[in-house]
């Protein structure tokens, strides 16, 4: 569990993009953000006050989240400047680049000598259970899609915020990097063993009020044959009462699979829902999620009603159209 | 790759199911089993000649392998004390046990003095790719289960052996720590970290002649929650041309999961074709593999005739009456 709340470090981020990270926490978790740090050069901005360390400090902030890549898969001597500081000025460090804050030496010394923590957020700390597949008290949906990256993790954060905003008892749970950065805490799912992955998952959603949900972090894809072993252990481990269905209809290919098609929405809702059903038989599927940023507005309006028609469940792009529709879906389960 | 051939290691057994590895390896690959050591009250016997460490060694004895399981989780002193002397006496040392050689000092300064190797398969000692679904040439079957423990590895081990007996070009390619000792080499799938596991199993089986089989060790079970997702990884990542659909009737629920219903050998067939056409559309389902242990003989032999009438598929108990009709099925692919 990483403290809150966070200094951001969008460091000498080279464009908007490569500071996705700290933009997924300004837009889900604002709360969570009391400021930003930015380098020289910086081309990233949150629009929340810049802060020096020491004034993010005295304003409450407890750990700096680097919201940034970093460039060729190093950390710089200006960054390395930058966070020895702030583990000096006593804040934490959390971090979901590839190369990990424990595997830099002069970082973990500053961290002892100053007695702070950090968290590299793609390696799990905790001893995971292998699933025991028992029901659990409360309630549980799953964003699945027909390919990765197609708006999983954005459809359940929208869908939390729309439930909290009507007084819904509902909780984001994250299984990957960028959610467990948003949330402070998670299961970085694709670094978990095998063996472990649906107990992984179990272990993040467990027992809660009869009428709570857990909005679970979806990853991968059934029909990814990269990942389909992690998407499967969601489903099982998961054991949703309800599923979403997450697609971006301008796909030509799998994601990095140019030999591989997408399914069809109507392949994926039959395969999920076949799976999901052998941990939970009452599981449905309830609404379907697109991701129709590659059109323009009409084009989407279109698609959205074709495929709702065709299917007979709400279809709606919640960046486009908000996710109350799928919530009101969810409400009926 | 662990270097052949084996002296067994059967320790102070206290029973002969408690060496089910020397046995696997002993029924399987006895050319790799020069002999076997046994500790004073051993109570198994693989029917092979007892050596002394020195003896084993001058019959050509590369590794010991710890053929046994230990009791209580350790390690013992009595153990070790045969354990550092097969090291100084030439012996790499391999073992699958869930205590790890490499965390006991003694072992590991012992196999450093002597210039050996300490193999823990349970480990995975490669770093696997990430898949990427390209078709590789060669043949590919896989053994999928309606539960876990069903017979998944005999079968694979059994019709192995009976395409090497006919000329056929076959290779058992372990995936689990019992097929690893007995061939010497694989990957331990259930260890290997999420997002690598279906990229292991293509590592596992490469490019190969046109008329090669590998016969690809199968894992858990697409309705077992626990492990479906390893089962999952095996099925894209294996990309298998041929399917045996595993089967133990007599079960009442699923292993470790009393809540859960086996599913139909039909509902194994659909699904498990269904998710192997999405790597391989030409897959099929080839034969029915049925450990009958528990039934007598005219009652499995009724089973068996029932099943096949039933599904159209050849079905047979390869423990019983060998895995001849399953091979005539596979070379028909």
């Amino acid at each position: 569990m990483i403290e809150t709340p966070y200094l951001l470090f969008l460091g000498d981020a080279p464009d908007p993009l490569a500071a996705k990270v700290a933009q997924g926490i300004r837009d889900w978790r604002p709360d969570n953000a009391v400021g930003q740090f930015r380098m020289e050069g910086c081309k990233a901005d949150m629009k929340l006050p810049d802060m020096t360390l020491e004034e993010a400090r005295a304003a409450g902030a407890k750990t700096l989240v680097i919201g940034v890549a970093n460039r060729g898969g190093v950390i710089s001597p200006a960054w390395k400047e930058v966070l020895i500081a702030a583990l000096e000025a006593g804040f934490d460090i959390a971090s979901g680049l590839h190369n990990l804050l424990r595997d830099e030496a002069d970082l973990v010394a500053a961290a002892r000598a100053a007695g702070r923590q950090l968290h590299d957020v793609r390696v799990p700390s905790v001893k995971y259970p292998i699933a025991n597949g028992e029901p659990r008290q409360g309630k549980r949906c799953l964003a699945v899609g027909t390919d990765c990256s197609v708006g999983k993790m954005y459809t359940a954060l929208a869908m939390d915020k729309v439930m909290k905003e009507r007084g819904m008892k509902s909780s984001f749970r994250a299984t990957g990097q960028t959610g467990i950065l948003i949330t402070g805490e998670g299961v970085p799912l694709d670094a978990v063993i095998a063996d472990f992955m649906a107990g992984s998952v179990e272990w993040l959603s467990p027992d809660n009020d009869p009428d709570h949900w857990d909005m679970i972090e979806g990853q991968g894809s059934l029909f990814h044959v990269s990942y389909s072993g992690v998407t499967m252990a969601l489903i099982h481990g998961g054991q949703p009462d309800a599923l979403i269905l997450c697609h971006e209809p301008t796909r030509t290919h799998m994601r990095g699979l140019p030999g591989y098609q997408l399914p069809t929405l109507e392949a994926l809702r039959d395969l999920s829902l076949q799976l999901a059903q052998v941990a939970n038989p009452a599981c449905k599927v309830v609404g379907i999620s697109v991701n129709t940023q590659h059109m323009g507005e009409d084009e989407a309006v279109a698609y959205l009603q074709e495929v709702e028609d065709r299917i007979g469940l709400p279809a709606v792009d919640p960046f486009r159209h908000g996710a109350g529709r799928l919530v009101d879906a969810l409400a009926e389960v």
